[in-house]
Formats: structure tokens, C-alpha cells, sequence
């Protein structure tokens, strides 16, 4: 069971492209070096996740509440949440497809040779395959140059077919991933981590073309919930590029009172503790503990740490950075890991790719 | 003398250019939708400036505490350090100039006939001058097309004598602003408010062409008076384009814990009094009280509010978003105003095109 959890999250995660496997006990690789001073260590943790309440509704919009004895928390089900949005893009492709006779596409560039990158790129090809979008993938040998990778970037940018582009990540480590992201055209880059995007996410009166997966997949999640944001205190665990800090920039253009919490934070439980939303993406199992836990707090948790457990047939489970059971009893919803922020991940990219090409062709 | 100091204030700002002289009790434009709800009105401050307590240490940065017998505040003199900074820019000119020929050029577009605007484009003028810098003034007529002042813009960019461009706002009501901004070069930005350097200075591991002037000079001016900023709790109140919001990703930058207040906050006082270091950009007068205060916090202060004020010979005052009399008592150092912030906003203009000049001829 632990293993099919692992496969479908990582069947519909882009984060997870950035975690090379043999890393453990840290679930998001560009936050490894986050490091909070805290007096425990994995090995000791009693704080398990818990799967059993995991059992919800149908309807992601109107949640029921986890049935266990000490848990009081609604269960935010991003599973249910990612296929709906999936479906309502199926039902938007064809409504192109019929109006102005386009089909969105997604690339996909694969360099080497890795198991678990031909995984993701796998996973994508079918995410798109079943909303009804063309994925195009390019594999090349580990030995290539960069300067072959840029070729196939700047054919891609060129394709008319083509409205989104995505490098697998990790390249081989002769080659400058920064050069070779740059090189991809910002009206492709459905990631949104051009620091372009990025600027404008930032800015009042400006708007981003496209909106980083995970943590637009965070406020997406928030919304489907009904959970209100504006004037809201909020704390965002964690300031990578890729979740973090696109996070905390998000909340803020909804108005909430955001402050970010980060390995020099001197004392992250008490800040956490005032926050109504609590977003962590920083790779710790179970670092946030119900004594972070303001009552009544939503919390949307970012990070899939794999612990070592000899129970399961892989020798290791996932769970998330805030301890689950413990969070289930203080806080008013709670993301589940792995079926939480993990499946928005990739319904976030096929809408980004879905809205490129609305723009490129003009379709409302 | 107040009206002596609001000259020297707005001859060392370009914040002030987006401050139409008309709008009373409104320091920064672009934040006077900022409502905290508060019970109180301009009219009824008791929070008075306290001139008298200014009276400061020659050197910078080895300030002294403030005399009067209810303070114990350092004065943070942005003027006197400011004037410092001036004067290691016209060193590093002369060098550059003797070892390559090169002068650092600025060049400021006006359109029209505002005289605020003609003051504080004469102003940079002045700057220019006493730091070796050459200025080039464009005065285009108030009903120029917007693509005149495009093509001004584009000849600017192509000038290899000009290496930064700053285009005097507000433009008359016929042009789009963000247009003409977005035409001046990212190599020539020396306002530092395109997006793509905004983008750069949100992200970790990436480095802006250039850092807004005025969150610039608060940064400095903590640098300067050696007020560590990693681990230390910042509050931002504002969240502008121009100020707030990159003082905060400037603060983050640095490893500061930072929260950022605003319009929507529900209670802004509570967080701000947990800072150890508040950043106030949001333009009203006297806002943050001595109760917002925690004991020993450092305060940058950049609001510019003019008040009623009969006795003085313009019928106004100048005072800050931070209630300087109570701030003095609580804080362990606090800018005052003028001659906190402001004076520092063209010191880090000249700075930054003298960067730009460095970078464009590689000069060390």
C-alpha cells in the first residue's frame, strides 16, 4: 500500500523531479540545508502518520471531517481536488479543440539516463494523455552538451505546437541547468520560475504568466476549500524558490498578513503558533508538532519526507514535515501525505499549460 | 529651518518625485490606499518630531545617543552617512576616470512642466555634479506622444556615455507609465523596479543589475550602523512596489525573520511590537506608536508626511509613519525625518550608476 501511495505521489508531482531518490529524510532537495536546532531526531519520533482517517468524501468542496477518536481536523484531500481540476481541463481542451481546432502541448527534455526522472517524465506524458493534451518528449544521452540541450530548447521555443516546456531536472553535472533554463522562452515556461514571473509575482499591479506548480496548487487547495485567506495570518516554513517563497508572495497578493519562517528563525514554534495558515515546505518529517499548532489553523503541508520503516514492503513511508496525527487533533483542516499538495502538482501544470495556450491563441 | 530641511529632503530623494505636492498626509503615493483603522486623526496627534534631540556624532557610524532626558535612542543620520556614501562614490569616480577614461552618465527624462519635478530632476542634477557622475537632462513639452518619449528612451539605451535612465514620474495623464518604464533598458534600470530584477532579488542564489534606491539605503543605513539583521524579527509595514516589498525580500535576503504589515492586517500593532527591526513605508503620519514598540527594536522610518503645522512659515511639517518623540523613549535607534532615509534614497542612485558603469566596463 505504501508503495502505490509512493507511486501515484510521485505520479503527480513536479517537485518530486528535484528529489533524487537515494536522498532521505529530506523532501525538498533545494531546502536540504535547512536546519532548525530542534532536540529531536527522526529515529525517535512517535508522531506517525496516519492513514485510516483518509477515507473522504467524494466531494472535495465540502469535506467531512476525519472520524477518529482524537482528531477533529477536515481532511484536505488533494487527490480529489487534482482529479476534479484535471477533469474540468479535459472538458476546456476539447472545448478548444472544437472551437479553434488547437491542442495544447507540453515538452518534456530528458537528458541521461535516470530511473526515477523517466518516472516523472513518464507520469507527465500520462497526466497529459488523459486531459486530452499532446506531450512531446525528448530524451537525450547522458553525454550530450549543453549546447545540444539549448538547440532542443530553442526548437521547442519555435514550435507553434508546442506551449509549455519543461526540463527534467537534474541535468547532467557538466552542464549549467541555470543556462539552460534561462533558454527556454518565458511565454513556455509553465514552471513560472523565470525570475521574470517571479518579479511580477511579487509586484501589486502586475501579473505573472505563469504561477509556480506547488505552491499555486497550496492556494488552489485553499480555495476549493472554502478556506478564506484576506487578513489572515499566515507563515510559510520554508523559503526555497520552487515553494517557499512563491508561497508567501501568493499569500500575500490575497491579502493575508504573511511571515516566513526559515532555518535562522530563532523561534519558529512561536511565530508558527500565531498563524491561521501554515504552509511548511522545508523537508523535515515531522517538524511541526501540535505545540506549532495554533487551534483551529488550516495547514497545507509541502513536504514528503521518506522515513525508514520496516513495516512496508519498500522499508521506508512518506510523510509530510508537520506530524499528522498530532496536527488532525488541533487544527481545523489538514492536508494528508502523500494525496495532499503532491497530486495539485501536476494539475497545476496541466492548467499552465492549458492557460499558454489560451494566450497564444487568443481563446477565452 | 523646516522649510530648509524639506528642501534638502526632497533634493535627496526620488521617492519625493512620486509625491505630487498637492497630496497632504500622504507620504508615499503608492500606498495611500493603506487604512489601518485606527482611532485617531492627523489632527489630534499629540506625537510630535522633536528636532532638538538631533544633534549628532560627526561620524556615522559611532552615533551617539540622543541628550534629551525622556530618550535613549540612537539617531540614525541617514544625512550624515548619506554624505559619506557621496563622498566614496566621487573617490571611486576619479579612480574609474583616471584608470579608464570612463565617467559614469545618468540621464533623467522630464515631460512637461511640473515644478516639483523640475526640482527634483535639478536636484539629481546637483548630486551628479558633486559626485564627478555627468548628467544628461531631456526636457520634452507636456503633450509630447508617448512615442517620443519611447524614442528618447531608446536612443538613451543605445548611448554607451549614459549608464543609468530614470524617467521623472508622474508622466502627463496621456501615457501609459509602465509602457515607457518597460522600454528603458534592465542594464540602465537604476530605479531597480523591473520586474526581472525584483524576480531576481525574491530568489535565492540569483543577484539583481540593481536594488531600489530607497529600500537600498535602509538596508545601508543598518549596515552602516553595524544593527545585525540575520535571525532578527523585521516587520515591514507597507508592502509598496518601490519600498515595502523590497525592503522585506532585502531583509530576507539577509536572513531576517520578516513579517510584512498592511492595510488588511488585523492587527498590526501586535506584530509590529515583536520586531527587533521595523521598516515603516506607508505614509501616515505618526501611525506607529510607542505601545507598537518593543523595547530596544531598531526603527527605519520612511514615510514623509507633511502635517499642519501654523507656526511654520510654509504652514506645515514634515514627520514620519513612526511617532519620533515615543520612539526615541523605546527604541534602541530610530531614523528621524527628515535626514533618516531620505538623504540616502540619491546617495544609492548615484551608487547604482556608478555600478552600472563598473559592470559595463568591467571595472574593478
Amino acid at each position: 500500500m505504501a508503495s502505490m501511495l509512493l507511486t501515484d505521489y510521485y505520479s503527480t508531482s513536479t517537485t518530486a523531479r528535484l528529489l533524487p531518490w537515494g536522498r532521505r529524510h529530506s523532501g525538498l532537495v533545494s531546502l536540504r540545508r535547512f536546519h532548525m536546532g530542534l532536540s529531536y531526531s527522526p529515529t525517535s519520533l512517535r508522531c506517525f502518520a496516519v492513514h485510516s482517517p483518509l477515507t473522504l468524501s467524494s466531494s472535495p468542496v465540502a469535506p467531512t471531517a476525519s472520524m477518529g477518536t482524537e482528531t477533529s481536523a477536515k481532511v484536505i484531500d488533494g487527490k480529489a481536488v487534482a482529479k476534479q481540476i484535471r477533469d474540468e481541463i479535459s472538458v476546456e481542451v476539447s472545448r478548444m479543440k472544437e472551437a479553434i481546432g488547437v491542442t495544447p502541448g507540453l515538452a518534456v527534455i530528458l537528458v541521461g539516463d535516470r530511473k526515477d526522472s523517466a518516472t516523472y517524465v513518464r507520469n507527465k506524458k500520462k497526466a497529459c494523455d488523459n486531459s486530452g493534451i499532446n506531450s512531446f518528449q525528448v530524451n537525450l544521452p547522458e553525454d550530450s552538451t549543453e549546447q545540444e540541450v539549448l538547440t532542443i530548447v530553442s526548437g521547442l521555443n519555435n514550435d507553434p505546437s508546442v506551449h509549455g516546456i519543461l526540463v527534467q531536472l537534474p541535468l547532467p553535472s557538466h552542464m549549467n541547468e541555470q543556462n539552460v533554463l534561462n533558454a527556454v522562452s518565458i511565454e513556455k515556461d509553465v514552471d513560472g520560475f523565470h525570475p521574470l514571473n517571479i518579479g511580477r509575482l511579487a509586484m501589486r499591479g502586475r501579473e505573472p504568466l505563469f504561477i509556480p506548480c506547488t505552491p499555486k496548487g497550496c492556494i488552489e487547495l485553499l480555495h476549493r476549500y472554502d478556506i478564506p485567506i484576506q487578513g489572515k495570518r499566515a507563515v510559510v516554513i520554508g523559503r526555497s524558490n520552487i515553494v517557499g517563497m512563491p508561497a508567501a508572495l501568493l499569500l500575500q497578493r490575497e491579502d493575508a498578513t504573511v511571515s516566513i519562517v526559515h532555518s535562522r528563525t530563532k523561534n519558529p514554534e512561536d511565530i508558527t503558533r500565531q498563524a491561521d495558515i501554515i504552509i511548511s515546505a522545508v523537508g523535515k518529517p515531522n517538524m511541526v508538532r501540535e505545540s506549532w499548532i495554533k487551534p483551529g489553523a488550516v495547514i497545507i503541508d509541502v513536504g514528503i519526507n521518506p522515513v525508514d520503516d520496516p513495516n512496508s514492503p519498500r522499508g521506508y513511508r512518506l510523510v509530510g514535515d508537520v506530524c499528522y496525527e498530532e496536527a488532525c487533533k488541533v487544527a481545523s483542516a489538514v492536508t494528508p501525505v502523500p494525496g495532499g499538495v503532491g497530486p495539485m502538482t501536476i494539475a497545476m501544470l496541466l492548467q499552465n499549460t492549458f492557460i499558454s495556450a489560451k494566450r497564444e491563441h487568443n481563446f477565452q
